[in-house]
């Protein structure tokens, strides 16, 4: 396959950049003027790890990848700006594959208001899609980091879980859990609930890319704190245990941390269905309990593919 | 190998991070105060094509990597600011060697006043190796771009040509040359020459990666005119023809173009040799002139690996 000839394709699909990229595709590097504090994440996904060439279209393969970078924006409660692409392409991707998995990157992009304004395109043995997201914080917003959840604060999560969990599995057993399979497939990074709850006073911040217990896990241990959460009041997918739910990964929702009193803004705010789960409180590590506030032990996180 | 115990190590290698950096590693993203315009750049580089883990120890592969994405700031004459790696590792990566790789990426980024604030680490059945640069153009300075080459402007490089693709052909046949294998694992991007010459009022600027006779057809390309190129006054590195020189790629040195009267203050400021090799025209793409000034034809370009 020709990279040169594939970069120029992928360029002719970019959107036209904002006033605010100077320089976009074509140069050495991008050139763009900032709009308050740049927020920047990487998120790389493999084949045979992230996904599957036979259970993922090349543009679900691209959706996705850029799906879990902008999550981590929406995890900061930041506006999505810029993105850079880096795709590694075995012999055997087709260019029409390969232009279709560049499709699904950059609608992804747009969908969310970050424009594709550079990236690389080289040969590898295993494909690897690579997305860095550059996201701003204007005047008066501020990073939502792991680490600022304090005791008696409340810990919610938007949407539901297992559902990319269920989707892994129905794709596995070829079960044709259609909806599941598209929660897996085609996540939805939560930027627009991750900006309302940054604003609405959120203390801490994570996306759920590892699974609940792991992720609380990441908080509870960022902010020295202890995190309870309740199983029986896990917002579940359809079709799945509270069980599966509290260890499945990939489901992009955020767990965040709030203070009792600005829980009704919040919920106002975000545009997507919040639930608590459960308290902060002084101490370690995540506390999972079942019926009755009886603590269950021995759930595993989860592991990609 | 387990990737969070791999993370934690990491960033442990990692320096303090400067009053600049908000929020560095170890959260969802990254949030940096920005300085100036931004300009941000990404390079992957994949085993089998970029490097080969028989000939290259993984220190030379962390510090390729790294080398060659700042290389692309120094072609827009931008000041080094944070750096974002991706790690994508086969199971038959040692810990060990997964360390050392990092500390090559770490190194080469302090080395030129990068500083690595966030990354990724991920299992993959081939190594890839991403990095993302950002750096920083402050008040009153301007990306030197491609296409802004005029007729009559002198094109230069800094340094000399053909040492990587000598090293390449001497790791491929256990030739010892020492001296060229370094140029090829060790590639010195040109950052302060960079920001010399875009200081001089450099017209435009590109990094040697595909080779000499390709880049300078970026840069004829994208500024609508000619380039001519004197095979006879190319700075040669130790044992190589002009003509290898002219198409072996990689060596990461700075071609530029800039008007005549600019030339003494430019070598003046670059801190490394600067060689006349040509002339802008009107016109457009590349002629390679040979003795007495005879075109030469028949010249390819270069292929990574």
């Amino acid at each position: 396959m020709a990279e040169r000839g594939l970069i120029a394709a992928i360029r002719e699909m970019l959107g036209p950049a904002g006033p605010d990229v100077l320089v976009g595709s074509g140069d050495d590097a991008a050139v763009v003027r900032p709009r308050g504090l740049q927020v920047t994440s990487v998120d790389t996904q493999a084949e045979g790890v992230h996904f599957d060439r036979v259970t993922h279209g090349p543009d679900d393969i691209g959706h996705k990848a850029m799906a879990a970078a902008l999550s981590d924006l929406a995890a900061m409660g930041a506006r999505p700006g810029e993105a850079y692409i880096s795709l590694a392409l075995p012999a055997d991707v087709e260019e029409a594959d390969a232009l279709e998995l560049a499709r699904g990157l950059t609608a992804e992009a747009e969908q969310h208001g970050a424009t594709v304004v550079g990236g690389d395109v080289i040969a590898a043995a295993t494909l690897v899609v690579g997305v860095t997201v550059v996201g701003w914080l204007g005047e008066g917003e501020r990073p939502v980091r792991r680490d600022g959840a304090r005791p008696g604060d409340l810990v919610g999560v938007t949407g539901r879980l297992g559902g990319s969990g269920a989707g892994l599995r129905s794709l596995r057993a070829s079960a044709g859990n259609e909806e599941a399979e598209r929660a897996h497939r085609r996540p939805v990074p939560r930027l627009e609930a991750g900006r309302a709850l940054a604003g609405a006073g959120a203390s801490a911040m994570i996306d759920l890319s590892d699974g609940l217990a792991t992720d609380a896990g990441h908080v509870a241990a960022a902010s020295d704190v202890a995190i309870a959460l309740h199983l029986d009041a896990l917002p579940l997918a359809a079709g799945v245990t509270p069980e599966f739910a509290a260890t499945a990964g990939e489901d992009y929702e955020l767990l965040f941390c709030l203070a009792p009193e600005r829980w009704d803004d919040a919920a106002a705010a975000a545009g997507v269905e919040l639930t608590r789960l459960g308290r902060v409180s002084e101490g370690a590590g995540v506390v999972l309990l079942g019926p009755g506030g009886i603590q269950v032990e021995g759930l595993r996180g989860y592991e990609h593919g």
